[in-house]
């Protein structure tokens, strides 16, 4: 039996260039991609998580656009992907959402940076979801999660690397990565 | 000695939902983040190909923002990533830019379905990349590439399945999770 994924996109606390904590924009783009990669991976559910109004408000337009408005006609499929987008106000209440019978999933967060925290490689985390375990994967907009966000979390995953020193990849890029290596049918 | 990877990303011609022929329009995130993805994993080159005048110059004007304009001192990051971008009008020129001393690299596309073509496995092109060779992978806008551009590539790559019948990834997305099949330097 195959646990399930879910993932939750931070718009704060995040940091900005200078490292400074934030509350950062959503963005539309967000939505679509990591909803689109998250239908085709079989997440069962993707969190935008901001605290402020307008923004839940822009997103529950978009996702009801889509989902039952004039795009859920244009185009069937984007309906089907934005199916599993739900907004939260914030962290505390993200993890009250996906606490099952008392049972939180295991929090997986993710930076671009090597991060002084617990490391599980991929296949030690397919491996988790193999046997049925519950994962919920944090990522951060802007420049990443904020430091506080790490000391709640079980473990992190490694930053995406492409051979080089460089790996400024946007979040759409990183949360289609990850669940490829977590969730890819095959690499054939 | 590893072969360099290019990538392009074709706005003609491509399908529209009704499968007819159109020319789609750039979008600028499809840049940014296939730039940045294309640096993180070491591509040589990544071409923006639109037959439209007007949309190489918007390409231009953006690339050339974060390249040395203002940009370039907000963020040098960006700047690094849109180094790799060049304007092409269409596939002649970009197989005419890519040929050196009269040779062609190994041309494949990609397609979300599983197309009647000679399709390659993500474990042989990477030997291939390994053994030396140039490749240059296309990627469709809109709808997807053509079937006339299928025509003239070497071969085919799988289409990216999530393990369902559900693979309506973005563009970026695709690029993303193509790049790391084939050049991620670790799994772990």
């Amino acid at each position: 039996m195959s646990g399930q994924v879910d993932l939750a996109l931070i718009h704060y606390p995040v940091l900005n260039k200078n490292k400074e904590i934030i509350g950062a924009a959503v963005t539309n783009l967000d939505i679509h991609d990591i909803a689109r990669a998250g239908r085709t991976y079989g997440v069962g559910a993707f969190y935008i998580v901001t605290p402020y109004e307008d923004q839940r408000q822009l997103v529950k337009e978009i996702v009801s656009h889509w989902r039952s408005g004039y795009g859920a006609t244009y185009n069937s499929d984007r309906k089907e992907a934005l199916k599993v987008v739900h907004v939260c106000n914030d962290l505390q209440e993200l993890y009250k959402q996906v606490t099952v019978r008392g049972q939180r999933p295991v929090v997986l967060a993710t930076s671009a940076q090597s991060p002084d925290s617990v490391i599980w490689s991929y296949p030690q985390v397919k491996e988790k979801i193999d046997q049925g375990d519950r994962i919920l994967i944090l990522f951060g907009t802007a420049w990443g999660l904020a430091d506080d966000v790490m000391e709640e979390v079980d473990a992190m995953l490694p930053p995406i690397s492409g051979g080089g020193s460089y790996n400024h990849l946007s979040v759409r890029s990183a949360a289609s990565i990850v669940l490829d290596r977590l969730l890819g049918a095959d690499s054939e």
